[in-house]
């Protein structure tokens, strides 16, 4: 018997009570959100057409350092959280590295990913605010399963725009969101304005995150018991994530542990910012210094090639601008890209820290991925998502420097989900006919060209 | 906040470190296996060529009441163990019931059920007997993947035979077991005597469980370095299954609290048996009186439609004969029953208490069992597997009484796994093309003339 367990989990007492919002420690704030038509700076009231009034200010809020989670999202969050942090044993055995490698796994619930964290308190103020619906959009599928099991959990509608090319391949993640009763559109669609233009001049596109989120909030436009909700890059989602980080910090206290690297894969930043937040508060304040590092996929390189730049959140360029690294809101990953990590931009307060030199940031090939997911499923038994399968490769990487230079490292990574939706982008890796892709010079400018002329 | 937690853990020192083996407190035992040649009763010994000796020593231990559980197995649990007691406190509101009820979740590992706990005892029993393969056959695919996981974590080769109507329909349950480097064949199969048989008496059959156990025990009779591991039925599953029953009943004590009834899903027995065993430990030695309710789908109904007698295991009559509630090996369910719960006959031991009137059984149409898990989803927010489909639909007809007559009872049942992999028949359900399908009496005799004659 060890003297640290395998898992622990806080008790349900402990879930925290307040959401921790780091803005606050910032010393210096991401740049304001422009309006799309004027480029004028946006305030909070200016965003309520299109989310709900509370995570609106939210959105805005650089001074409130902790906002209280309303006690209807603590019951429900009691469902599913506090979610375990655990200790690699089998697969630091298996590295023989001196390091110490804990992991914090959100993927124990339907999701299969901490996507309800955020879909909890989305769904929960559209209730309060008396809305019938919701709108969203989803790559992977994660986001959607999530906001459809909340919005069934509170008793609202929910409409889901699904990237068309994931919508076909993975018809069970449809399943399970119409198992909870969510409506579910494959996009670019017919429904929407900006899914004809774009089916009109692209009849054959599979679609992509930015054009499914332009058609979710069109549709939610109309209606005034609807509203949009968006699952990673805004300040709201990752200030509902800092659950994860909070918990992480609470659970490795208990165990006298204090992380030197926290390791978070990289999309639009829901994971990854969630995971550092409690680590981050530390850094900003000067108690401590752990190293961040954010883990993207070769073929969706946004903070390791893009440009630091102001930049429309969608493809439809309906959502206000936000300064962000970015490779374009008219980049799409390579077709050969699986799993999410798809989004051309960064979360602009993730931007903000990169850019201010508080972050890392490493490039990581989707079979060197797979490998790391393939060896994670084996020694620690638990089968990755595609996504957490980067932090997996980055964690692994920085265990083997610990056994080269012999230092006994604590290392935190995020294991944002699990895999079990995703068995085709395994079946391929298996297979060798997974292929990698990072994009050519000429495939970064053609990404660039579409950035909007701004400053 | 609620005085009983949504989740009750025990901590991982709080394992259980011995199995429960409830035939040490059984009145009358089973009849015994016999030869399937001599008509023989069996020894210990005679199981050697089939299974690993340690297990066949636990098969025929009618009078060991605790045995302990092997170190590096209680170190493998520490993976995935404890599971959680969960509190239904948002099914409890929406049935407006009075009934507490609580179900003991063993799906939340890569697996997705409670397979795992035997399937970590036999790979390391595989091991520590110096073997380096086993070979099993798996129905819905639980089994199968949580065979390829333990083998993965010991370090064994695998063979699974794979019912092929499941093989075609499930390729993510494929997929899954050859990420755990499981190597999975379509059954019946041209590698085996007994599966070139059937294959050509019935070259479209789309498989059975029974022959797929045939052909999974024909391949590893040749091989001195190869044992045959079955996932339930078995006294040896059942050992391994308690775990469930010792933790479940170790959760409610913490809690103060002791159920009126116990609801088990029921196919071969491992789920139910496990779950019941602390409480039917209570109820053979006089100190408490829980009622034992085993819920099986109308399609498959060997204990309230079957016979009492001797029968074969498998398909191919290459097995021992068990004494058991069966169907006839010959009888085979309706294709359009979806999920496990297939098999026809039920685990000798628990037989003999059904048999004895220790326990209650139930039939359900599996559209009633899909009502109640899609109930339970959006309530619960756990997506279950049809399987527990079962249990789930008679608990909440327990609570529903309950409403009905004003009492406060406590229900445990078992949420035996997850429905991630089973989303077509979610789909079938969802789109009203599943059907429901008791079998006639004319198709209940034609499996019974498939019994052997032996009393």
């Amino acid at each position: 018997m060890t003297t640290i367990p395998y898992k622990t989990y806080l008790t349900e007492d402990e879930i925290p009570r307040r959401y921790y919002n780091f803005r606050a420690d910032m010393p210096q704030q991401h740049a304001p959100f422009l309006h799309p038509g004027t480029l004028q700076p946006l305030q909070a009231q200016d965003l309520y057409p299109i989310f709900c009034e509370e995570l609106c200010n939210i959105e805005m809020d650089t001074t409130t350092r902790y906002i209280d989670i309303p006690e209807a999202v603590l019951d429900y969050y009691r469902t599913f959280r506090p979610s375990p942090l655990i200790r690699a044993y089998h697969l630091e055995k298996a590295l023989d590295t001196p390091a110490k490698i804990y992991y914090k796994f959100e993927g124990n619930n339907t999701s299969g990913s901490h996507k309800l964290n955020a879909a909890a308190l989305m769904a929960y103020y559209a209730k309060a605010q008396g809305l019938k619906s919701l709108t969203t959009e989803t790559g992977a599928g994660q986001w959607g399963t999530a906001l459809a099991m909340a919005c069934a959990y509170y008793g609202l509608d929910l409409t889901v725009y699904m990237v068309k090319v994931s919508f076909e391949q993975k018809p069970f993640r449809k399943a399970v969101i119409e198992t909870y009763g969510g409506k579910i559109i494959a996009s670019p669609s017919g429904t929407t304005e900006v899914g004809r233009k774009i089916l009109a001049e692209n009849p054959d596109t599979g679609g992509s995150l930015g054009c499914a989120i332009s058609e979710a909030i069109e549709a939610s436009m109309g209606d005034d018991n609807c509203r949009y909700a968006l699952g990673s890059v805004l300040n709201q989602v990752l200030v509902a994530q800092s659950v994860i980080g909070l918990e992480s910090k609470a659970a490795m206290e208990k165990l006298g542990e204090y992380p030197d690297i926290v390791i978070g894969c990289a999309g639009g930043g829901s994971n990854l910012g969630g995971l550092i937040s409690a680590f981050l508060q530390d850094k900003l304040t000067g108690k401590a210094n752990p190293r961040f590092i954010a883990v993207e996929p070769a073929s969706c390189p946004s903070l390791t090639r893009g440009v630091y730049a102001y930049d429309f959140c969608d493809t439809g360029r309906i959502t206000p601008l936000a300064k962000m690294y970015t490779l374009g809101s008219g980049f799409i990953p390579s077709p050969n890209h699986a799993g999410g990590l798809r989004y051309h931009g960064m979360a602009p307060s993730l931007s903000r820290l990169y850019h201010d030199g508080y972050m890392e940031a490493i490039a990581v090939e989707q079979n060197k991925a797979f490998n790391a997911a393939v060896t994670f499923a084996k020694h620690e038994q638990i089968l990755p998502a595609p996504e957490s399968a980067h932090a997996i490769y980055s964690a692994i990487e920085e265990a083997l420097k610990c056994k080269e230079s012999g230092e006994a490292k604590t290392i935190l990574f995020g294991l944002s989900g699990t895999g079990y939706f995703d068995m085709n982008a395994y079946m391929a890796h298996l297979s060798g006919t997974m292929t990698d892709h990072a994009p050519s010079d000429e495939e970064l400018r053609q990404g660039f060209a579409t950035l909007p002329q701004v400053e």
